[in-house]
């Protein structure tokens, strides 16, 4: 809405960058007269609109799509002891309707076994019914105490995903821990956000969970954000929420289940992860536009000019790509300040010179220029793009190594958490643990980790020196 | 989740039709444990899902998707004297957050205009920022007292798609107003469900509009359903808000707003009007499913039939339909019984007879049955479904026909609405609305009817005998 051509604060000093490009990139406004919700800005919805495309396809494959009310009866709510409690004090309550005090209070969902649990014990009955797959993407609330961060720490999750299986064994819940898996890394791959998968310690694990695996990205400023759970339910909802079966001999069973969640979190680090001093850099599969054509106009040429933007803006529409022409009254060098902030990943320059050597020159986000030929420009396009995709993989692969570090002492992880995540051995005991978060200022993150960037072993525990396994400790989001 | 072979009531008892198609075709379920809030079951959800799809692409020709909070702080809430007054016994309440009481109470939205006014008022600055026209796609809620019926009065409207505008003139807003209804047209057309379109009376206008135009269908009971409204806002909320810009002469100026929704009703009109005794009837363009291919499996040559049918499957979804290959082990006749029930629009019958003869049977959902030249079957079933469309689309619109009398005094008006309804002459005053509305158990609908199957004209008031104009009068939902 307003344009603003003020830079933004270099990204090393990330927070006020953090809050700064989201408002100039138009992602969300933060004005809205209530702590923790936000506005989202037409470009920033475009971009959670594209990510949660791809997040839906990927969910379709073995599960359905569907959508349960957000008000749970306090009733339901309580049922389920451990869960209610790791809730408590973040829940939204509504206790009137119009002037009327409600006979039963109702939450504001902060997540949804509790409003969908009890259906399911309703439609399951048999063995043939399971396995049951479903998921919804909706808002949720958490009354968030601690300081708010837009699409980070919120009130309103606007877009929660959230998929609730169901299965005759704990060893398929079990399996389907590892398809979720499978899938959230999918969706971090193509979103080029490398991630850290690691299982969360108990007493950081969901309530109600067996256990919790959770998936990771490390920020600019080294600490770890967590942008996406999935946890094993075991059969603890169902024998509290009466989920049986009948299974093949005519007996009654309780099933075994596990739910997972990504949040806007996701949205939070395609920003921080690629973005850079100019402002947004977007992979191209989340990009509103993927390419801007921009017209140098140069006095006489003018229509000359912007007739050969126009075709070159029809072909490269009829190949497929999101592509706006920004014929606008204004210097190229704004422009470029423009799109660079918006994350735009491709910009082609088509002025009298290119048009006389039948070229246009292309440059990628991340600063890369070529001359393409106009005669085979939608190839072009397609490999330039495809380059630019690999190097900021390559690049976010690199930043994240960069901030993981081997500590074989409480002084190396003191050190290695000020840049980012360590990797020390822990022998799972409580007691270690708060000596080591103490000692470093810093949580333990998890253990069974899996990243290509990380050698698992097993050694001497940091805080005690028996037998420990390969965990990481990082400062959290 | 449960299969039921049992009957559906017939139509013509819609009340009972419509709560068991519900269950029946697995649109929703009824058992949530809230008066007024209904579980999506996926099909139901996908319906959904596909409708939304066509509302959004319409939407994207000239709006900009966002998203707004849904919780409305009481003091933005309560600035709109006429508007609070319109909603303030609908109205649910957070008080509290965790254990603690909320300083200010929450509202959940009913509809945002107090959520999105206030970002407008710091938005709009110049001229040069208008139109501005967004939309959004949110769950909204209403403490309904009366009685609740799944997608038709809700507590959670769980996808209301509402759209806000604002203007330099009121010209300009009263010139969106129209290419709103006209939006609203096209997409009821590609529902193919038939609307009337008229202004509403003043005391039954949106609260804080000058006008309000809506668009309503006629139900099988012959009760009118409000499935979109059009409001012109004027210069009332702008004032309220504060949305001011400068103009061309550097003064500030009030911006004049429309704002319009449409809910999930949608959903219930398509499911209403289509529907038949034997379940759902869906237009391919929302079908969750638009072929069925049912295997005819005789004895020995099985194997046959079922490659045949697969190798139909593939043909067909390569030409970009929807298919569903039942090869479930049931007999035919259940596998119809179920397709039907959920409104698939074509069936395709394949076994030994039609491999013979090169041949396959289509059976549209409204029961015409055309045998398909296996070689051009993709040209067929275009054909077939394109005249299936053609089919509903005509019969919807000759029961839409049947239900509107035109009525020369209060007697005939009574015996009208009976049936649909009725378009008599009306004064337009308020007393002359309360004499008839009394006098014939029905509602004054609207004036400024826009429909090609109502001629409108002036005669004397039906109630006064002054002149009046063409006014629709029905029950309604």
């Amino acid at each position: 809405m307003e344009e603003d051509t003020g830079a933004l604060p270099r990204k090393e000093d990330f927070s006020r960058w953090y809050n700064e490009i989201l408002w100039r990139a138009e992602i969300m406004d933060v004005r809205y007269p209530v702590k923790g919700l936000y506005v989202w800005y037409p470009h920033g919805f475009a971009v959670r609109k594209r990510a949660y495309g791809i997040l839906r396809d990927l969910m379709d494959r073995e599960h359905e799509e569907t959508m349960f009310p957000l008000l749970i009866p306090e009733t339901e709510f309580m049922k389920e002891a451990t869960h209610i409690k790791g809730f408590e004090d973040e829940v939204y309550w509504v206790t009137h309707g119009g002037k009327n005090e409600l006979d039963v209070p109702l939450a504001l969902r902060p997540t949804s076994e509790t409003a969908i649990y009890p259906m399911y014990s309703l439609w399951i009955r048999s063995h043939t019914d399971l396995p049951l797959k479903l998921y919804q993407i909706v808002n949720t609330f958490r009354y968030e105490t601690k300081h708010t961060r837009p699409l980070i720490r919120l009130r309103e999750i606007t877009s929660f995903k959230e998929a609730h299986t169901v299965h005759a064994t704990r060893e398929e819940a079990a399996a389907q821990v590892e398809v979720a898996l499978g899938l959230y890394r999918e969706f971090y791959d193509s979103l080029r956000v490398p991630v850290i998968v690691s299982r969360r310690p108990d007493w950081d694990k969901f309530p109600g969970a067996d256990y919790t695996i959770a998936v990771d990205t490390i920020m600019p400023d080294g600490k770890t954000l967590q942008i996406g759970t999935v946890h094993m339910l075991g059969d603890h909802f169902s024998r509290t929420y009466e989920i049986t079966y009948e299974d093949a001999d005519g007996e009654q069973q309780y099933a075994y289940q596990t739910c997972y969640g990504i949040s806007e979190r996701s949205i939070a680090a395609i920003i921080s992860v690629h973005g850079d001093d100019k402002g947004l850099v977007l992979p191209p599969e989340v990009a509103p536009i993927q390419v801007v054509i921009v017209p140098i106009i140069v006095g006489k040429r003018r229509d000359e000019v912007l007739s050969a933007a126009a075709a070159l803006e029809e072909e490269l529409k009829e190949a497929g790509f999101v592509v706006r022409l920004d014929d606008r009254d204004m210097r190229p060098g704004a422009k470029y300040y423009h799109w660079e902030m918006r994350g735009v990943p491709l910009r082609i320059e088509i002025g009298p010179r290119d048009i006389d050597a039948n070229t246009v020159v292309a440059v990628t986000r991340d600063g890369q220029k070529t001359k393409l030929d106009r005669r085979g420009v939608v190839e072009g396009v397609f490999s330039v793009l495809a380059g630019f995709r690999e190097g900021i993989w390559a690049t976010a692969r690199q930043a994240m190594a960069d901030r993981i570090t081997v500590a074989a002492t409480l002084e190396e992880t003191a050190e290695a958490v000020k840049n980012g995540v360590a990797v020390v051995h822990w022998c799972g005991s409580q007691e270690c643990a708060e000596k080591i978060e103490t000692a470093v200022d810093a949580s333990i993150l998890g253990s069974d980790i899996r990243s290509d960037l990380i050698t698992v072993s097993d050694g001497p525990c940091v805080a005690c020196g028996d037998r420990g396994t390969s965990t990481l400790v990082a400062r959290t989001y």
